[in-house]
């Protein structure tokens, strides 16, 4: 970022009022008969009627559309552990995206979360974000076990679905079969763990999957795995990147700018593919991906250059999905359901109206097409439609298919 | 509530969405800058900067104008303990009070209060609600010995603050001093507990304070009193109501229904002011009251008949006028400024306009007027700046007294 441009972002939160969301109200308060029947006394029948039964509190009040964004701060986007009160303007951003795209309610909860049950009466949904490996994995354990609402955490499944998005257009476009492909995945954290995860299930061949952490492949000879990492265990010689990239279709980057060299890409196969994800600098920057290999695929987490693999193409309709049936958890199906729609969406030809008068261009699916823009406005019907089918269909779901679709 | 108004209540609730309140944006989140702006790569900026200082978060984030709702849902507005969720329609309620009269943004959290500490960062104040006593005292002394914002238990303090604001006015009607007056309070919960401590600070004789619990008169041969009875504890030898009232020139109730009989009423001294402020129905009808003692000066919480102590006349401005000088707390000072503020508001003559177009009526202060009305539109400047100079004028503020006032 420039000067100019890290001016811009303290002017856009500060003013003309700090930070980027607020309260409204969706019913009229005006009248002395309007507060009657919010507040006291006529406040009271739907007390009742939620004292009676629990479910009554989606029909009279908002938890059916609110979603909390929880995090500790420990790992802020990419800028690491700056304590819960930091992370606070990236989860007013994520509200903002819920509200932007999937016309969803959420406040921003930074939290020490040591009990996280406590509050999540409020919500009807939990989105975890920006805490750090392993602990992510034993706070959406913990939350999940005991919460009957969907819990997600976006820093995890989220990266995966899109990832998983990605990577099957992409390899469709190289000619490939996800379950013949050799993968290396460089990085073995949250967003790591859950996209090969995803990939398997999708089949992916864990033989195939090489990870690597910071001492190099995890293999089936190493004592110091947490359970996790231990998930992608295989017997193997390689011990480095070297080692795996050799021969390698698919490369996952989820590490840090420029681990992978020009060298290492050359001795990846016929038409790789490359998703460099480490923001804001790459993996490999594309230009130099390109010149060194004229038949790779790229892809990276960046605005500034094709595909770029972005998050906002998926929670805010998974979450959509999954309030507008009322899905007590979000499952591998769902996660599926919303890839599978996300990659199918960037088959379909885009005119300027869905994607918004900000960002004329005509695309098509192609290497320098494999996902569809963020300001799509077209997710918001394929996607959450997708997710919510697919809650009905994997029975996660406590309410019929809605008659009119989306229902935001 | 007849089913016809039950009914429109719950309708009020359900459509056209359930419940009353939403997020909304406060930035522009349209075109693809934008967003850059909003979150990544722009939203490291302020991340940065209230890494590096937290009073920052005000700068930046929504913090500054946000409040907690919470509630445990353990004494919900004279309904009891339904538990936290039933609790969340009031909670809402409060939400939609706050922001229709003073444009503060707030959520409502239905907690169980383990560990409140654990989500006070995303927050620049907190309203406890509902919380029964005794608990909610130690709620509330835990809050605000870990908090640094003000932290308010409106069943208590809020409840005070206009109970107080309304004796004041009764007792220059009625051509009596507070200093000299005996007063009997039926009711030793939070409210009556915190209505009789902001009495004293106003100058009443703490022997002439006849504090009531289920066992009778408090007083000093007792030995089954909490901490906060025990304050109320005086030497005499009254042990019911019907000895208390034998005299008294005010009585407050914060009982039940028809708890104070015609009998008890005409055994009290010329002019009596009697707050019958139980819920919905009060210690005795104002129409009774009246005809037993056609010099009585009466006041209830219902809507439905003059002098209703609601307070909805302090808690959105105290909290407005506390946010405006980021005040670390809400003090005694401030509490007492509120209530002096709404009772001078009750002198000032009233028009159509400050009421709003639904409430048309000519006001004017004297038996029937003692308290301004929910929607008068000058509570919001009168109340607000009063608290805010006693937050500055008792070092509680972190800002100075702002230029354009109020800020909202």
């Amino acid at each position: 970022m420039n000067d100019a441009f890290k001016q811009q972002a303290l002017d856009y939160h500060e003013f003309p009022q700090p930070g980027k969301i607020g309260v409204c109200l969706t019913k009229p308060a005006e009248s002395a008969r309007d507060l009657a029947l919010a507040y006291s006394p006529g406040v009271a029948e739907p007390v009742r009627e939620i004292a009676r039964d629990p479910a009554n509190a989606y029909r009279y009040t908002a938890k059916g559309n609110l979603v909390a964004v929880i995090s500790n701060g420990t790992a802020i986007l990419g800028l690491g552990d700056l304590g819960a009160l930091a992370s606070k303007p990236v989860m007013e951003g994520k509200s903002l995206l819920f509200k932007r795209f999937a016309n969803i309610d959420s406040i921003d909860l930074e939290v020490d979360l040591t009990d996280p049950k406590a509050f999540v009466d409020s919500f009807g949904g939990i989105n975890l974000e920006d805490i750090k490996a392993p602990e992510c994995f034993e706070i959406e354990r913990a939350l999940i076990e005991r919460c009957r609402i969907p819990v997600f955490h976006d820093d995890q499944h989220g990266t995966a679905i899109v990832t998983a998005a990605g990577l099957l257009n992409a390899l469709e476009i190289a000619g490939k079969s996800l379950a013949q492909a050799r993968i290396v995945c460089l990085g073995a954290g949250a967003a790591a763990t859950a996209c090969m995860n995803l990939l398997k299930s999708f089949g992916a061949d864990a033989a195939n999957i090489f990870v690597l952490d910071r001492k190099g492949v995890i293999h089936s000879g190493r004592d110091d795995l947490t359970p996790e990492k231990a998930g992608f265990a295989i017997d193997t010689d390689a011990r480095t990147l070297d080692d795996a990239i050799d021969g390698a279709d698919v490369f996952v980057g989820l590490s840090g700018a420029n681990m992978l060299s020009p060298l290492q890409l050359e001795k990846m196969a016929a038409n790789p593919v490359v998703f460099a994800c480490a923001n804001p600098d790459p993996e490999i920057r594309p230009e130099i991906a390109q010149e060194t290999r004229p038949d790779v695929i790229v892809a990276t987490g960046r605005s500034d250059y094709p595909n770029q693999v972005n998050n906002v193409l998926g929670f805010p309709y998974i979450f959509r999905g999954a309030l507008d049936v009322r899905a007590r958890e979000i499952n591998e199906e769902m996660k599926m359901a919303a890839a599978r729609a996300i990659a199918d969406l960037a088959k379909e030809p885009v005119t300027a109206e869905v994607l918004g008068a900000y960002e004329l261009e005509s695309l098509e699916f192609g290497r320098d097409y494999i996902l569809p823009k963020a300001t799509d406005a077209r997710l918001l019907t394929v996607v959450a439609e997708a997710v919510a089918r697919a809650a009905i269909d994997s029975g996660a779901a406590s309410l019929p298919y809605p008659e009119h679709y989306p229902l935001s």
